[in-house]
């Protein structure tokens, strides 16, 4: 697969969303909703580049910046810390401007405001002005747990509004096949909505009803 | 009552707001704060179209949204369950093209993005990315208790980022009265602020003071 | 100090925000997070006028807002209350007509629609539609404890999206140079990773990464 | 109804349990389980003696404990007030030699080695060392809402390690005669289950768990 | 492997302990320590029975009791619920009689006083008196995800006041080796502290406490 | 002070309890209340040897526990971690081996089950299977912050049920004058409940009764 038919692929992801991109692989994928997008008009799809880091330390997060490629998001486990941002505007400045996705912090970060005004999308648990040592390790390229949800070098890290989804990387044209369907059918059923129709006749829950004893 | 008299009614509540609703009802009808609008920005007023759900599943959803009259807001115990959503956008989508006033659900939504987007009001407990099941059934047109708070079929529900308000349907009348002379009386105290006074004079609380030692 | 000086020196704590200037006074006075502004685009920097309140009362807030001067900020230790909104809109609404910087309160507030349209920094822990009573008494001009963090009469609070860092009356000067200073540096760092550049590089971490291990 | 008659109604209630009332009543009466006992042995039940108290102030307190009959129950809506504690073991001492059955506080209490040692049921929102102010009012003996249940004066309350339930006062008989016979039932059953039957057997569920698929 | 031989195992684990049996397979298993035992004495250990079940209904966890073998502990993702109990004492009893290890429910119990009288190990997220429906179906002998921790039936499940840790089927020889070992140098090391040892001198620390400058 | 002096006013305190030590220091020194004892029937007071820990290691807690002198309580500020154990039951059965009164965590711990046999005072804000590391620093002796309370080496602890309580050294012999006063009048309180008197009368509050409207 070529970077270009990725990067089209991810672009679909993006704009179906994460609640679709869910059902379409079957109600798998799900990361704890408390890991939120500082900017609920965020939407993000890319490759996990995956950081076992340390809670409160962020050097192996400097690294994972310096390394990954365009296209990808930055996936760090900090381990839920919320005594110490992972990362500012420095980083997410940097990170966006060698062309990177996103990045996601089972922790905290912080300057939210600036963040948002640079349009980068940054996924955490919530701020803290308190800033993280630079001193320890950590492992790149290793699976990790963030939200949850085990996340694999390679796989991919779609968010918005809503939260995060993840995709296995071999599962991706499957997926997206299904979430397109999905997405498809949705329009069809918005134009129906708009003319008067009701879900009720759309999803022919008639029966169902019935059978509860709602009619 | 004719539906534009009502209609006439609901506005003016929405544009008071739910703080004020509350203090001309002599502090009553709160609904827990844990549900809020997906939107700061929305407000919304209407008569509640009552749901007992079940946690986890949105067929009786699905019919009250066909079933409720525009100016409707559908309003649903869903026992604040938050591992299934119990709508997305497709029916906040119906619900506006049938002309309700907005949903409120206790428990999870998702599609947070397209339903701000849509201008929908949607009051819920927050997101989830999951579904719900179609399966079951629940009741409808019945009191259900959200947030806390007992809702009768037909009693009025406003809502703001301040949260949730209920005014029972035979008291809509008194608590408007009482809402309004409160309003124009905040109207003309925001004047005077305006102009330099302070709400201590405004609202003569210098002997208070004074009686608790504050001078 | 001239009232014009000290305005220009919270007009540059205001814009370097709260992460910077907790940096640079050695990651102190750090304000819980759960205080955070009714809107997130706030920045508010202003000298504390601190008000020991009482759980569910405003009255002495009322005075409060009457006797600080322009440009203070007050700072209400609410004893962190849910249950009864400390203020409003109209509280707003004066304490911007007086020219107040913003108001702190550790619990909860009300109107928050309007507050934001208002323009006017407000910081809490949540929203409450219940109003308080005007009866009990408290002190003001006292070191009160905000959010875990003692803040003294005339010390300078500053907030934005982030929250709330407190820089002792006696410290401004030096921690405005340092902000100041950090300030600088990182808009060379922006500069240099807008041309490329990593923070591994403009940070020299290279050998910290290789004593543990990542390179 | 003597109160020789009713303590031995109340004595079989408490022997029966909240989660048996609860059902025996049709699952109403409940009152939110954050409020728990300080010692998961009590057990109690009893007449409510309300208070309608003050955040922080317990001065109504000391008044309904001596005001209180013997067996009854002092329940408190302190409106989930936890920085200062409602009771302590001086009171619960207090009300233990007066005879009462208990004390539910919305809110608070503190010397919870004490209470549990003196045997006395105290229920409340956790524990907190600071002391309350005795300077404010309250109400007596009037409606109260207290883990979101509204419990009249007269009303039953029944208390154990599951948490706490209310029966109305006119409803006390219906109930105790439900709850009785639902009681024996399940001493039967666990007789039978003594002997190796199953729930599924005992319950004759068999065909439901066909018709759902399990066997 | 016969029942006695894995009985003996089981009770080897039962006896190290949840922290030193997760220890043992190297930090694996962890199960989200929100789920707790009513008896914090509690010790159990048992081969997974598990229940996908459906939030609110207990059906298939009447069905799961009858079905599974003595020494069985019953697994059920009852899907975080805490509105309505999965069981209470009589289903606890019957798991009893039947020779179960232990029950395990991702959500709501009740009857706390009468099944910590009983003595069987009962793990849950907390305490409703609410009952469920007996309507819906659901899956056994599935994989099923609890406390955050995917369970696979025949997994072994060790719970005790720490919490719960599961160690997969064909792991457990394993596990149970380095466990045995950990707890017997731990034994040790016990000895060598009663004699008036450190910790620092036993652990061989010295060189790292000076290396990070603490002597 | 003599050791023996001061043990013998420790043992006063560890009587006496931290509600009323709390109330006569001026309601000072107050710890936040999620940190708890492990076992509720703990009582401890000693002298703070302090450690200002890393999140996720616990090197400087086995160098702290080496060097603390017999009677001290080992207090570490953790960082709120609670995703690895800060100790366990090793290290608490060598801190009692070399007399130390008691360790506080603001983190994480494991083996409640056997610390609470040891029948050692160990307060955390709650347990977790997973171990630390052993590789980074800390400092010992030094100011720390512990549940929001500033505590610095050489200050008096006192924990019981109700939480933590930190008494500076200069003011012990104060603080204990006025504790053991108030616990003196509370024991013939106690007397005069025990033989029908009220708190109403005891205390005085009939004034402030009729004050309030409550006769």
């Amino acid at each position: 697969m070529t970077a270009t038919t990725l990067a089209r692929k991810l672009e679909i992801l993006k704009r179906i969303g994460t609640a679709t991109v869910h059902e379409a692989q079957g109600q798998r994928g799900y990361v704890d909703r408390k890991i939120v997008p500082l900017d609920l008009r965020s939407r993000m799809a890319g490759t996990a580049y995956t950081v076992d880091g340390r809670a409160g330390d962020n050097l192996a997060i400097h690294y994972a910046i310096s390394q990954a490629a365009p296209g990808d998001v930055v996936v760090v486990d900090y381990k839920g810390y919320m005594r110490a941002a992972a990362i500012g505007d420095l980083m997410a400045f940097g990170a966006k401007a060698r062309g990177l996705a996103g990045i996601v912090i089972d922790g905290a970060t912080r300057d939210a405001a600036q963040i948002v005004e640079l349009g980068f999308p940054v996924f955490s648990r919530g701020l803290c002005i308190t800033g993280p040592t630079k001193a320890q390790g950590g492992q790149v390229g290793v699976p990790v747990t963030v939200g949850g949800c085990v996340i694999h070098p390679g796989d991919i890290v779609v968010g918005d509004s809503d939260g995060l989804v993840v995709v296995p990387a071999a599962e991706l044209d499957a997926t997206l096949r299904v979430a397109e369907e999905r997405d498809t059918r949705e329009a069809g059923v918005r134009d129906k909505l708009a003319k008067g129709a009701t879900t009720v006749d759309l999803m022919k829950l008639a029966d169902k009803l019935r059978e509860v004893g709602l009619t």
